[in-house]
């Protein structure tokens, strides 16, 4: 970590501070120019409050020069990370994984009808909403526990593992069974429930806060990580911008930036990132293209509610299309 | 609610979209245009999933023309809502408060000399963390239950009420004796968090989330009041944009646009949102003479601690004169 | 378009109003309900002044209905634009392009020397700046006419056609021998310039502002079009946001939503959007299965100079690597 | 500056790097870490492409300490600039401006009511619009040069120097005697023109782009000031940001924070902003209070357009209201 303190900073400040820093077990190395007095943090400085730092009288900035987080670090972990779900399905290093499903469990034959279309067109795994989070507390909240229930049903009746979404602690137990348990964006730092699922040895789906640097994202995987868990998928699922055609902005530059940065695995949901059918087979061709290890999709299959057809979720047939295509591209960027 | 249909609809998807609209209890007028075709829909529109709608296929856009929130909004209860801390404060209508404190709780001497000093320079209310969110699970978490214990020896010692963050639900029962509850704004839209809060009758301080909309925060706070709790107090402290001189953007029109849509009162927190002590003044006067009902500062008293001088913390003479210009500023902008 | 009016309009109000609407020769329907009044705008809206409108004490919200542009707008033109360089090069219509070559012209040999390995590698247009933007003045400014010139001379040398960007109105005669003329992003609002060049027949290659909504690129290639000039290239080069691991957010989301809103055709340019070199393979292969109708990159061929390895340039062997790649990813995604 | 490089640099890379900084006449300081390597650049650093260096392969990244603007930069320049307006006004260093009148210019009797109004209600510079910058090329764009003989004509009435946009730098000649030439938010980063009103000696009031940091901003002052001209004023006008219920998002920290920056003054516009009325005052008195040197603000007078009454302009009456406690604020303030 370095800190520049600014001009006019006296000798009694810098020493003041540098003492300060010192007492954290820092070795600090001085260089004064003409302008500017640079300071050079050396040790473990993953402890050192930036902020705080940065908000000093005599700091003008602060800048880290190693990265704040240490487990999710691909310094420190050069192989990539692949995670084993239930000894079936394999996410990370070269493994691919469709995530798909609707976007929440209603009836016991809609998901079950739901999960035979999608392993008939090729998902390795089923997702569906129980719990879920909605901005209005009127509207709808999920089925909750009842929900789970019909997603075990699901996955007794085709074998696929399931991936659903955890949103308060105390629920944790009712979630023995589930495959993947996925930690929503708007949970992304809510650090106790981070935590909770860390002290699991459960694959744990990420996803990216809706204004999250990926800095952030990286900390949050680093909360869960530094429980013992280290089954941690990231998830890109659209940031928020000021263009307003598409529900989100999905940022795939993300997806070869995090590959450079740690050994874990990403997915990307460009269902919750685009808001529309017609965007979700680009998008997710683009996915695959930018190097993702995995898509998660909303697929329905309800013919009784021909309404349904424009949603953002696609079509089993469109869904199987699209997988025919992103193994092309796979192929074409190995 | 207005539905625009795209061109090119045919009839019988637009009477299948009707259909499935009245079966929510909604009136829908049709009018049709040479190019357009419009929805109005009429009714209790707020359990409308909106992104829903507007992700069908034959759906250009969706509009909002009755806001979605109800308990919180101004048309239904025009006049302002007064909060009262414990028969001692009042905020909003009319009524300021100052509410200042160190950042974190570290020692009974440090804050209950913080609070003599802060109630001596003019606060109404103490603020201090006791649990902490923290991005890096590496660094200091507050020292909670006992953060709170020596909470209450500062309250006893000065008579001041006490807000502090609540982050995790299962923590509910050690906030018997707060004053003020402060929700984060990383957990604005931990939804259960909310509705847990709502349960009681204690003021909540609810922060607006980083990259927050003012809708956003205002279904936040319905979640809380649909509980049952109407002691809402909203706090804008900055939103994240692009631009980096200052830690985060603070959005001062949000006080006057949310006077218009609310009845609750709306405080400002300078500290955090600038991160820089000597953009606390000027942003504090600047929050008041745009109408905040309460400006929520750092300010600490540490002689010990040279170095905290520089830090986002106001000192108490600081705070003194700050709260002395605030006073003119209401005066002439009542 | 529609005009919501606010609760507690007068009917005298109301009626200022549309008469007012009414001299600009458009037809207002009054839609009343209990809690609004709505107004639906019939005719050539397009001259409307939106913001005006949406200012307007009693006026709750306003929305567009039809789209303001008209010339792009896919719905008057549904067959793709096929953008005729040179007759040499087509883009748009299933027509794609590579443009790539240096950031900078900077001698005869270097520009004649990377035009030569860009076509060699399957480029079919050269790009490379003369006049350059900077942000400092101090910065060095690009060769202009000089360099325009010695664009010419690899022009001559290989039979690329020349794409580079034109800054200044009164600069225009010198791009006679230009054949496209880049419009950069941060003269994408340079409304005298859109004019200037609407005048001529050449291609413009429009560049997306760096925080311009989809809208306001199409509103600007409405002013092309408008003074006659049909051959205009959108392009998206990344939009900013709070992210800063890249330099700009790459938003291919775009690429779709922009063909369902346009007829012509969409470029993307990798290279400014992330600003590293490794980035720009993987995101380049994603805007090509993104649908988008070219892809415009920085290549360089300067052995002497051994640094310049790691700028955000690709060898000519990584650019012909990139090219076969996306040869297969347009083929799977037809 | 200081340049970070990566983890595995060979010593024959950095000394390269080094070579080639040193060729620009900078020093270069090593300092070789276990983890990192840091090169320290001392000399005039304004010149070096930061972006160019951070696109480096071996570069982790790049960070300026000392900042590239000069002549705008206050360490260089301590004195507040007071910027006098036709020998009748001053800007800055304590003196205090209210920039007051219409969007637009439409006839001789509208302006010349308007400017005695706000003459009357305490305006020291009289603005207005001659030529527009529209987003669409179907809107009115202004009267052009018949608006700056309108402009005139008021000026002659009133006595109030004019302060009125320039687009197009071909029309320079038509403004020789306009008071103020404004640099809308558009064309902040036209550089041509900017260079252009830099060989002027006229007061220039740069407006921030709308999606612009600080640095740019003065960036582009400097462009002005490279050329001779020291007379910039710098506009706050709002930044674009996710929130939808105001226009833009005020940036007011700005104020405080570029008065830290440089000895320019710097004047706010809460009418753009903001784009409602009722929220122009309430901003203007935070400007004030912030710290700002000046408010722009639209004002009419216009008796027989009812309609008008709730755009984004104030009555005058309004105005003068706000004008007094705006002199209450400042006086609090000081």
């Amino acid at each position: 970590m370095i800190a520049i303190l600014k001009h006019g900073t006296t000798p009694d400040q810098a020493q003041h501070l540098i003492q300060w820093l010192k007492k954290m077990d820092l070795d600090v190395h001085l260089s004064e120019g003409k302008e500017v007095t640079i300071l050079g943090l050396i040790g473990d400085t993953s402890r050192v409050d930036m902020e705080l730092l940065n908000s000093l009288e005599i700091v003008e900035s602060v800048k880290r020069v190693s990265e704040p987080f240490k487990q999710v670090n691909r310094k420190f972990h050069p192989k990539d990370s692949v995670i084993e779900i239930n000894d079936q399905v394999k996410i990370g290093g070269g493994h691919f994984a469709m995530i798909a499903g609707p976007c929440s469990v209603e009836t016991e034959d809609q998901i079950i009808e739901v999960a035979q279309a999608v392993k008939a067109a090729g998902a390795q795994v089923l997702r569906g909403g129980a719990f879920k989070p909605r901005t209005s507390p009127y509207a709808f909240q999920g089925l909750g526990a009842e929900g789970l229930r019909l997603l075990m049903a699901a996955k007794q009746a085709t074998g696929l593992p399931i991936c659903t979404e955890l949103m308060n602690l105390v629920h944790l137990d009712l979630f023995a069974d589930v495959d993947i348990i996925q930690i929503g964006a708007r949970n992304m730092q809510n650090f106790d429930l981070l935590k909770e699922v860390g002290k699991t040895r459960k694959p744990i789906l990420l996803k990216r806060g809706i204004a999250s640097t990926l800095q952030e994202l990286l900390m949050s995987a680093e909360y869960i990580m530094s429980e013992g868990n280290e089954n941690v998928i990231l998830c890109e699922r659209g940031i928020r911008t000021y263009e307003t055609y598409t529900r989100n902005t999905l940022d795939l530059s993300c997806v070869p930036v995090l590959h450079g940065l740690t050994h874990l695995p990403v997915v990307v949901d460009p269902s919750h990132a685009t808001g529309k059918a017609y965007l979700v087979p680009p998008m997710a061709a683009a996915a695959a293209a930018s190097g993702a290890d995995g898509i998660m999709v909303e697929v329905h299959n309800n013919p009784s509610c021909a309404l349904c057809d424009g949603a953002q979720s696609l079509t089993p047939e469109q869904f199987a299309d699209l997988n025919r295509r992103v193994e092309i591209i796979r192929e074409a960027m190995r």
